[in-house]
């Protein structure tokens, strides 16, 4: 962290400002220059978070050098994470294929589609049981019945299940039937959910919020892992920008970027950041070859009749045809794919 | 809602189309161009939301017409709402100054600003009591025991006391303490809390999300009214950009906006939106020009010390001087203003 | 400028550093940390901003400290600027209203907007005769006849007057006619265009680029002035953020920054920044509270028959209305207003 | 288009609006709801364009059905463009590499990358001859001197040449010597040089503007068209948001929408999009697996020393690994490679 005063800032502010570090048991390092008088620190930064130092006259700016999240930096753990989700693993060369209903609609609609992306090749079922909808006249999910449901689903296929949870209500129930919690983009600094989830002792699959910054995300994550919860992945679902052609702006250069600064596994959900079916297949394989861990597509057995964002889902045809197209670009990434 | 069918729409896909609406109970109506077919859908568009007609062969895009919210539309309550709030009114010709600290430290902190605020001429204390922090390793609030001390500032007062509220637990306690409960701008869509502030009989004061569109901010505030409570006063804090010179960029184009679209109350909180101390007092005049019904401003007795957000927070002086350099504005637009 | 080393830099690569800054005649201050050691640069860091110091083995990043534009700078010209723009002032204590249509049609229409706007109260005539428009399709002005229609209009009325600028060839033309150009916001970055502007001795109107930062913005403004023109006035004109109830999300926070930033004028043009007219008095009112220098309003005789942007034009009686609501915040904000 | 009415118009508003259309010869299709009454427009609406029917009473908003791009239009031309380059194309199965250095600095440093360059299996060689520049204090460009160093670096290497032309002047100089345009991001939307690059007999690669949405861009693309060049290549070169964990954010999402939508080629920069080395070569297999026609990479024999975007650029040696990782994604997305 380093402190730049104003141009014109007295002796006895630049002094005020490192005995307010110091009194924090920091050391400093003063640099004079003709138009700018600049502080550095020295030492543990955190214990500085509520030091206010903008507030001394004569501070101009407080410049960060640091990240302030610790259990999520590739820093401290440079060892990329693999972590266990029921019979399968995410983050290390399998690629994980995450494919369900957005939401769960009804039993049978469930099943036909765990066994169709079983099949196909999917790792991991996902399906909606509590559904997040911008307007509350639109199907809000079966809740419990649905959870009942994806443990059938799990039962019949074998598909380690993952569902989104939206309280503590949903968390206490969803832990009994779920081997994977999701927490969605609208929660991502929904801090208390956060932490709730870090309680568990579930993996936990936290969606970037709409326009969270990247250093966000890793600082929602860390809300998780401080509780105790090491079990973290990540999923880029897209970012909320300007443009209207597509329903957001799926940001692959993500990738690169957690893979720099996080141990943690990151996947790609291609079906919300684009909402367009057509484009699942090209950014899927753009994932891929970006060094995604994996992907999360949405599948339904009719679209044309799906609660929810219907116009994202793949049929199961396509969803077979997609996967066995994505297998070559998982090979030459050097990713096993169970397709 | 029109629904725009591909140049190549067969008549059996435009049959299809029709046939899905009117088995929902609505009428259509038929526009054949050389190039475009639209039907046009007559009737309560809400029954045809799980129709997913983008996916009928030949749909090119469905157009939404009219928005999807109905109890906080201007068009179905065509006068503005006018919200008591304890011993004050939110909506009406009086201007709202709801001020006080970011978070609650102590009892002496709460007390001393909520009899200065007071003074100057505030008519509703805030502070934190639950603070959504970015990072797990900053201070995360006083919780019940600073709920407690907004109790006593308002017996010591009079003044009605706001508190953010973050999950059901906290909701269910800060009913026992506070007039008004907050919806944070990162948990707009947090649907689940929104039902639950919609159980209570409690004013909510709904901020903006940091990357909301408007339409989003009025179906968030949809949510709480459907469940009973029509008392939402929502409050633009700032929107994310590309633009880092202030924290937040202030929209305060959203004011003519819910004027228009709305008839609940709006009002603006400069401190959060910019982040920086100088730049409150000529957003805060703006703001009234621009046809506020209220402020939200940030004081502390001691910004230096401010264990959150103390940049951007005013000394009890400047608060004061604040509010007389308001009252002309505010009378300009008439509103009454206590200062 | 302030150069981060990566936590396992080597010796040699920190000693790389400092030669490299020593070479380009700066000096250095070296600060070891336990985790990070950082070097600050002190001396005129322009010097350095071709060496590219990112680029050498251990070097995690450069963290600018002080602004790269000079004399748009506030630091070096603490005085406000006040501009000669005919026989009118812009950055005083003069409100600036500058108002006429957004293209120029015909001499009739032109000297009708003329006649109206001053006796309501306007100081300069807007109009545009090179039209920036999305589409080739769309009318694009009337150019070279369109000046010559200004220079009638300012004969007849007094009026100085204002013309946007497209190209070399435009510059060349329109300054034997106008009092001062107009730099678009589509061109604020057209640094080819900006050194054009910068060698004729008129004032000229820069508009903020659409998602053009602040800083960014006062270096395009610099490019002028290192010309040898010290008479540049900036227009925030709306950013483009993700929000589509307005064509744009007009930035009033700019106003405070800028005053604090530089010393330049800065005028609001609502029109633009919402695209609609209802809109155009509450935040002319709004722009006045915060500061503004001055605005910019479109006016035609008859919106409902412009050719470009008729939905955000006022009629003349509106604007006549317009003047008068906003003469008393004029006068509440020291300004003095013709209207 | 359609026109929908406001719930309360009258029939005489609509009468009008009906009149309007048909008065520009244009039929019209009337549908009347409970609520809501809309008009549709059947013929060619770019008739309309000045018919300013917003401002009719009774008309609350114009909905466009179709795009405003004519020749640009995939519907009007279905087959993808092919587009010849020198002796090489852009389009068909061949995948464009595009590289160089980001401005040109000497006639050594040119012919050293053109030749390394083409060693690794780059199609085309780019450099900078007029730079755009934030600040007007850095390194702008060797102009025609860079212009002549590219034209010798093509008679030695066989490689066509692509320059950025920033004005009028710069496009007359460029044509001597180039056998491809390029228009920066930042002059996107400069129209008057769109045209005079539509008037050479050049192809003309075409960037995306910084904030320009997809339907911006292909009508930009539409300028040059218009002007009788129907040899347009578009580059996506990362859009500006609010995350600054990188330069940019890479919309690659724009592949597929570029393709449904146009039949021009589209490529890619990850080097500006990203502005970090490290980023390029996973960014560069992502755009290649997502369907990209090119890519263009920015490399520089000492990136150190590189006048301008160092950072991002990549060594010879680099490249021609970066080369030969990209070979098989190329061939698996049906594309040849050089490498």
């Amino acid at each position: 962290m380093i402190i730049v005063m104003e141009p014109k800032a007295k002796d006895e502010s630049i002094k005020q400002v490192i005995n307010t570090i110091e009194q924090f048991g920091l050391q400093t390092n003063l640099s004079k220059g003709d138009q700018t008088t600049i502080i550095g620190v020295i030492g543990d930064k955190t214990k500085l978070s509520d030091a206010n130092l903008e507030l001394i006259d004569g501070v101009e700016k407080i410049v960060p050098i640091t990240e302030s999240y610790k259990l999520s930096n590739k820093k401290f753990h440079p060892e990329p994470s693999v972590i266990q989700v029921g019979n399968t693993t995410i983050g290390g060369t399998d690629l994980s294929i995450m494919s369900g209903p957005c939401a769960i609609e009804s039993e049978e609609q469930l099943l036909a589609t765990a066994h169709a992306i079983k099949k196909a090749g999917a790792t991991i079922l996902r399906g909606g049981a509590y559904k997040p909808r911008t307007s509350p006249y639109s199907f809000q999910g079966l809740e419990v019945e649905g959870l009942q449901f994806m443990a059938k689903a799990r039962e019949e296929t074998g598909l380690p299940v993952v569902c989104e949870v939206t309280s503590l209500a949903a968390v206490e129930t969803a832990v009994k039937y779920v081997d994977m919690l999701q927490i969605g983009a609208r929660n991502m600094q929904n801090f208390y959910l956060l932490k709730e989830a870090g309680k568990t002792n579930l993996p936990v699959l936290l969606k970037r919020g709409l326009s969270a910054t990247i250093d966000e995300w890793l600082n929602a994550a860390e809300y998780i892992m401080s509780e105790g919860n090491p079990n973290v992945i990540l999923c880029e679902r897209g970012i909320r920008t300007f443009e209207t052609a597509t329903r957001n702006t799926l940001d692959l250069s993500a990738i690169p970027v957690i893979k720099e600064k996080s141990h943690l596994p990151i996947i790609i959900d291609p079906s919300h950041a684009t909402g367009v079916r057509d484009y699942v297949l090209p950014l899927s394989k753009a994932a891929i070859a970006a060094g995604a861990d994996g992907l999360m597509i949405e599948v339904h057995p009719n679209p044309a009749k799906a609660l929810s964002d219907g116009p994202q889902s793949l049929t199961f045809e396509t969803f077979e045809s997609v996967c066995q197209e994505l297998k070559p670009y998982a090979e030459l990434s050097g990713k096993k794919i169970n397709a």
